[in-house]
């Protein structure tokens, strides 16, 4: 086993508060690190400590401004390999451009795929990830993928929580294999809102409820929140069914436009979410509850650079 | 653009009768080639035409034996790239390896990735396929992939057929989403059947069904069926829930083990597939209808052959 | 030759007005194509005509927002080989990134050479691009480069203006090679300001002028104007050591931070620009002269889709 | 010397018994791994222990039914590079398709270059293999490939056995070589027997012996045997010309067909093959002699892991 | 088909009469291009000629200066490239280091399968080449390869000539393959002259005749002849069992060191060769004689440009 | 940190003298190897220890004859790979065909990228150089390039020297960051000596000095002296101009031609250079002063070889 003398951390803009949490669960120093923009809108990267031989993580969610976050995560994998990194691991919580997975259309990119291929030109050696949209985009990769779930963290928060009589509900049918998870793990049963939407964005047209919600507190579970329309929506769809409570929980915390606002005046009691994307003040709702993946990341890493296995960390 | 001065179609051993009816589609003759094992095992292929500069289609579905047939598929395509082939497509109307799509477990394969890189590393140009299992395999390419679709015929043939009070039924989760695409062509509800499943086979523990389907006649549609233990599982839920006929369409007849004898003695009244596979006559059960993908492939190769668009042939 | 059929031209949100005047010289319509941004910033494109086979050119300088432009440049790209063109050619007429050319610092990137492995691993066939701000920069591409140059066209502006007594200024000794190519058209002496410079932006500290400009027209001449910071402190060494009349010439007009307001006030008489990036209303200062390349980038796109020498129209 | 910290070593369902062998040679257990088919025949793999960081041994010698040891052999490198293997080296004893080594016929596959495309692009970072049928083999691979030989383990069979006035002869002209080297070791003579063959299988016209075999005993040797017929015609066309005693020797028991029958019944006194390849208890003919490879193997993995010279193996 | 509507034929400085000759056939004109060195030995390229989306030969055999012949085929092939040729095809009659094709001692290289490396990574799109020192050089290339063969052209030379009693002799092992192919055209026995040679150069120890030749007129033939030591020994060997008269044929005349004075002192009657490489003036001895390839490769070339089938040629 | 047991340094042809003074600064012994020509002008390599998973180092500068040292460095990058190296670094200490790094003609080569794709195709994992022609070749690789600059030791030099009045002079405008990088080590001031040059060669033209040398000592800096063209030219215009005293110092003696004796014949008073390039004792001019480079070179391989920053040897 090649034995990585230094584990070295480094963070870009994405979400620095994560990486120092990181940090401080594997009781290291953050490394420094310059990311920044030059007047002319060009993102500059120098990494200020040697780093031969190291072992490399670089942690950056593919947080908004998304394009800003991709080029400064690339240009910080060039800098690292450049000066001669023992191994780059790209440690992205949340991996954007998920959703654009196929062609679903014609003439469509597969961004997700191409973004996979970026990551791998510019040097990374593996990717270091939290629940991606969908699982296939592992294989949009040829370098080793540790993708962690968070699922059973947000289950176990709910069945600590004492909630009896729950639904646990899929906001449409790309959600259903996560929320079947989910009622699995809680051992409650499951319903789909299933959807018609219009275009290509986040507006939806009807919404029918399949599956039994008439008097049972719901548990709506995607894997992030956006604008909050298909929450809305959904929130909407269970209460005309009859359901009770609302509660919500996604991994990601995207937060888009007035989706804040909108959950606020909504019908969902509370928003569960993690760090992986950070929450400027701004937006911290009264409703948003947030919990930690920085212990998960922060074992993962552990793991990953002492060679003992992380799947073990979900057995 | 290029001008192919000629369209050439080979076929491997795993459906010829495919590529045959493809060729009568297109009117052309099915190119002269021989595909065969040694006495040691060793797979050969010749191919008997001058191929130099010509647009050359390998009609190729992984049919059992599965692992036979790639392999067949792959030597066709160096024999070919080798021939100086103008540009080379690989027809592959049903992709094996499909299930494989993800890391779902600790140390296992991704081998529908591991498929797609094969095929790439052999020399294929394109990829022309039928129904992958899940969209994000086209992803798992770098090379163009031209996936196309039986959704539309096969809900045609019910619509034909003027079924009324239909739900459409996902056998399971990962079915939703087909399901879902297959219910609004036919504007009809949909249903669920969540299932347990043990180990790594298809194997049923427990089944529920989510939505309405008492009275109402149940049309299961998937992408495949392999052993039928799934299909079976959802037709005795959907009974016990009452539902009255039960109907049955996939694209994909992989028919293992007992299937035919399987469904010849359930509650299905009728199984729809297609030709992307070949079905042995003693696997003609009596409820198996079959539609043909011929001239849905044909018309594609036609337009990739001649720089048309295949996603209009779907508007 | 492959003979394409038709020719194809779209564009990015970059520049769409020079892609518009490129159309024009080439008397054919832009292509139909979207690219804009989804609530949750990602971005995405379609392309809205069929373009199997063409020979497809996408217009897209590098401007600010920098990583914005290169993200949709890279996700056209992918949209257009997995739609099967012909042959993609990314026509870049700024390439930004081009200051980040070597390691001049331990432990930085070489951002030039990862941009150019982007845009190929995305799957572009050829680059065109105006004025690199290193020559050197075509050898960062395996891909054939035509790298087109508006050095004759900006030196034939002031030949035809009839100054004379002139001297060519490099604003510092990178832009040297430069300068001593117009001074070469113009057939006039050149002189070289150098500086020092304070840290990794754009701040100068002392500069002196080797040559000799006293009582002489200077006409400064470098790749790109950013901030404005270097020109101004060119041209205010060139009047400390008595130089007349200060013109200055520039192909690409970054224009960033205050730098319009910066030579408006200055002793610069005029500065004449191209079209490669475009000028906002509110930056078209009344010293600012606009000359455009569309006719250049249009012509050289005829020549590479027909077969016919680039390099025979700079001789 | 990156210092692996431990050695594993697992093997597919091709020759099980040889890896176990060389895992008692090296004092070590066999790696825990699933490797099956589904009811769908499709291959999986499952790798049992946590494999980060460690070297990794795959022993899959491509013995029949050989696509399927094939792909099982890449489905295992592809599940241990995506579990984080250190390095990975295919073992494997037996190189089938090593006759498909060239074009020798128009628009034939060069089969064994396809193969160390496939195994490379799977993931595999080195190659341990054994008396491939043509050296040059080892140059379709860019990753180092380890060969190690039995000619001389073969050579000094006989030289213990104390055979005096041998001819060592080479069954065809392909083998000429192979029959040198073992004459110089045994200091013996060596004849050629020259064939035309029909076609491309294995099935022999005439037979010219050149070289002196009358009154001799004389010693086959090849690589492998398949269908038997080669060394069948050898035997009699040594008999016609007035050989003595006839044994056979080579390193890959194939034996295709009816090949033990065929033996059985022929004029070889003594068939010695090496357990590269497994023979099945119904082949084990009783003129079968089985020396094995597995302290060889065994030895070349400890030196390989350890960072010691293969080469000093045969010194 | 691609339409490629000029051939382009260049040469490096290896053979320019044959490729002057190869145009002749073609009834073309030779392309223009510089390729000479600057006083520092650097290696220069220049097309003088517009080649883009030309269809590219480029021919340069390996002759000595053998480094400086490959280096100028990389060169022309890169600038080739860079100039947007559409099709790029090293023309290479003779291949070097082609007995440099496996690692037979510990630590050598495989140069054969470098340069084909090499060759590939400059750009060139396929290879034409003539007899290769071994069939596999073919698989060390991805890219399609055209080998063509002397072996008709040269035995026919002494069918023609009337030859009875012949006796088609390797000069060692690894000749026999072709002195097989030779006798079976010419219907005469073969024999083999077996040696012991000393480290890595030509210099041999002992040299055994196996097969019978007494009496017999003698052909020795091989793929090249380099110091001519190993065809001297043969033609001693034979002498001292009785051969009669001595011919010699081989494709490429390297004819290093004091080759051409030893084959003029020599036992040999006659030196057939082909222009594959060029002789020199004062090597031009007086039993060579020059069979030419240039309408050979002149209409392979042709049927290349035009897609028909090269393999024709040899039917 | 992978920990290299063995640090392994070999040498080409090209200057085993530095490679010995290399092993000599770190105490250790050159590693055994050979690196010949055959007699058919092959350059053959064979490495004569063990060097399984050793970090090995080729030091080789591309002296003249250029394409053999090119080739034998490929060669032995070829052989150490296929030895199972653990790690190879090409020490490349003058970087050949660094002009050849744009297409600044049409139809010509970049052959320094070329080359890097060599290096790199061929099996490098690093590369380690001094004083490259341009800083922008760095990005001509993909791997980690450390480049080593002679700049301070130069002009520390000169400061022992305690020379004053002095002006750097670059002596083409190419030169003219190196000089004003020079000047800035040393406090005084640069002029440049532009000129007009006919052809591709280094025949000059005309040379006008821009800036002032009039009574100033000046010295002459460029990265390499060739033909000494231009080192003479510039000479003479400072002469003509005033200069007194004419100092010239080159990182790299490639003193092609009569390059030796045109500067013992020259203004020049001495000319001082370093040991990248060896200088055979026939052109040891009275006037050469060499400083070595191996102790630069020995100290970055061991920092390299420790995971020790490198850059910090130039803070």
């Amino acid at each position: 086993m090649p034995t990585f003398e230094d584990l070295k951390v480094f963070t870009g803009n994405a979400n620095p508060r994560l990486a120092e949490d990181i940090c401080a669960y594997l009781g290291i120093s953050l490394g420094a690190c310059e990311v920044f923009k030059f007047s002319n809108d060009n993102t500059f990267v120098r990494i200020l400590e040697n780093i031969r031989e190291r072992d490399v993580f670089l942690v950056q969610p593919i947080a908004a401004p998304v394009n800003d976050h991709i080029m400064e995560l690339l240009i910080m994998i060039d800098a690292a390999r450049r000066a001669s990194a023992g191994r780059i691991t790209a440690v992205v919580p949340y991996y954007a451009y998920g959703r654009s997975d196929k062609k679903d259309q014609p003439r469509v990119p597969i961004t997700a795929r191409l973004v996979a291929n970026l990551i791998s030109v510019a040097g990374a050696d593996r990717l270091l990830t939290v629940d991606l949209h969908a699982g296939q985009i592992q294989g949009f990769f040829n370098i080793p993928v540790d993708e962690l779930t968070t699922v059973p963290m947000l289950a176990n928060y709910y069945a600590d929580k004492g909630l009896t009589n729950l639904v646990v509900t899929a906001p449409d049918v790309g959600a259903a294999e996560r929320a079947d998870d989910t009622s699995k793990i809680l051992d409650m049963p499951f319903a789909i809102v299933e959807k018609h939407r219009i275009g290509n964005e986040d507006r939806v047209e009807s919404a029918n409820v399949i599956g039994d919600v008439e008097g049972k507190t719901a548990l709506i579970v995607d894997d992030e929140i956006g604008s909050g329309g298909t929450v809305i929506a959904t929130a909407q769809a269970l209460k005309k069914n009859g359901a009770g409570d609302i509660y919500c929980c996604v991994t990601h915390p995207v937060l888009s436009g007035r989706a804040v606002e909108v959950i606020e005046n909504s019908e969902i009691k509370e928003l569960v979410v993690t760090d992986t994307l950070p929450i400027p003040p701004e937006k911290m709702g009264s409703k948003i509850k947030v919990l930690s993946v920085a212990a998960t990341l922060g074992e993962a890493i552990h793991r990953i650079h002492s060679g003992m296995s992380v799947g073990a960390m979900f057995e």
